[in-house]
């Protein structure tokens, strides 16, 4: 079944202990689509400037991703991001970001996309999300993302979307601003409580938690000494898990979760171990499904 | 099989985000011992001062602990350490710490523990634990701990230790210290080199990591919302871990070294749930045996 997915779409500068690289194609929605795409076919939903590079629309090639959903607005800008991880691998620190077509208006879901069963709303502004989901006939799926941004100056509007989405994916500190609790557990369970039936929370190279009503399950990062460039992983770790979760009819049984998250852990591992697309761009579904049975192997006990 | 232990006993002071404790009994070996009595008969090695606390040898009431080799040592005092996790619980910030008897010679290994087979060398000056490694006659599984101060100032002293021992834990900091390598997998891997046959990298509430040269295993903290001190969680780590493999004859198979981390994991989640022992003394086998078939649920997908 078709996912769709609404994010960003930009040009990263990258700088990592292992190098630099100049705009770069990157964003949210360009590695969720990709990570997605090894398990169904995604409906890509974002907005460049006229300035976008002209091997954008090559990125997917060989992948089921549908790019008529990319806006090219006139006079406007892509959006550009400058991050290092040079002091930190686990926290990249913003040496610049020039928002452009981002801070405008949202783009457009197009007409045939309006029937999609299974949806991902990236990290954007929570208005702008409860817009893209209001304009859907009938989603079965719904699992948003969110940042310390919006959780401090549009949290009312932020528990608004809670109230309306099926699944929460936030990073550790990120859940702690939204509930102010330590524990993960306890501010998973807050987030229960205002409205999503589970959370995932991603601890970078430490893993993730799932917790539902059905409890919960932590998983560490695949297990690699292969970390090039962490950008991309928790995008690509939320298309592995919500690509996994389209094929399996809507289900989200405890069972189901821990297999799509241990698919999003896999497909991160390919994200890292080179710069921007590079890593993704090499895996193919076969070489998942190894690491995804190496993974469960290694974790049973 | 008798477990032998050597490491500090003292006298704790305890601050963190749910109140204070002041002079209750801690230190490494009494963490260690507590827990690996679950699995196995533990013999103390350890050394306090005229000042010690007169419960110290109820301590283990109703487990088998031997702790004939504990030395009262006259004219000495007690070890002492005032810690903090008030600002972050996964790393204790030391307030005081006054070593006394524990910066004098080394306890004497009584002759009734010479022949013990499984050994822990907790903590210590790497020359002392090579002391106590050489008067004992035949150990058949000897895995050590050490600490930043070792590394930093004993290096070579530590390097020779390495030779010695069939494996080593230790924290992430100090992996990446001992090694000047910042992926933990690629630093266990260099350790590997210096002798040991497995290396345990402890990442706090993060769970721990596994290498030897049959690969990798990563194993998350148990996931638990009671935490109110984390002091001892590493040596009660150690202990579980090394209690449960003392009975099983020696093998160190990848399957057996799992299940040892996973019995490690589990009595640690019981010594963070309260302060100083309090925690691991509500403890009993059946409780934890059934934390250990939970987390092997929770981590199988």
């Amino acid at each position: 079944m078709p996912l769709l997915v609404t994010g960003s779409i930009g040009l990263d500068t990258l700088e990592t202990p292992a190098g630099k690289r100049e705009q770069v194609i990157g964003g949210s929605a360009i590695y969720f689509s990709y990570a997605a795409s090894f398990f169904t076919p995604v409906r890509l939903v974002g907005v460049v400037g006229e300035d976008h590079p002209k091997h954008l629309f090559k990125v997917f090639e060989g992948q089921e991703v549908d790019t008529g959903g990319i806006e090219i607005r006139k006079g406007s800008k892509t959006f550009r991001w400058h991050g290092s991880y040079v002091k930190d691998m686990n926290e990249a620190v913003t040496v610049e970001v020039d928002l452009n077509v981002l801070a405008e208006r949202a783009p457009k879901i197009p007409q045939n996309f309006l029937d999609s069963k299974y949806v991902f709303l990236a990290n954007t502004h929570p208005v702008l999300q409860q817009e893209m989901l209001a304009s859907l006939k009938a989603p079965k799926l719904v699992v948003a993302d969110t940042m310390n941004l919006w959780i401090q100056t549009q949290r009312e509007e932020l528990v608004k979307l809670l109230g309306k989405i099926h699944g929460l994916v936030l990073n550790d500190g990120e859940a702690r601003l939204l509930t102010e609790e330590r524990n993960l557990i306890t501010a998973a369970r807050q987030v229960l409580k205002m409205g999503p039936k589970f959370v995932v929370i991603k601890k970078g190279e430490h893993g993730c938690l799932l917790v539902s009503d059905r409890g919960a399950f932590v998983l560490p990062a695949y297990p690699t000494e292969q970390v090039v460039d962490p950008t991309g992983a928790g995008d690509s770790f939320a298309g592995g898990m919500m690509g996994y979760l389209a094929t399996q009819g809507g289900i989200t049984s405890a069972a189901t979760l821990k297999r799509a998250l241990a698919y999003g852990t896999v497909v991160a591992s390919f994200t890292i171990s080179d710069f921007s697309l590079d890593g993704i761009q090499r895996a193919n579904r076969d070489q998942i499904d190894d690491r995804w049975h190496d993974l469960k192997t290694a974790m049973s006990f």
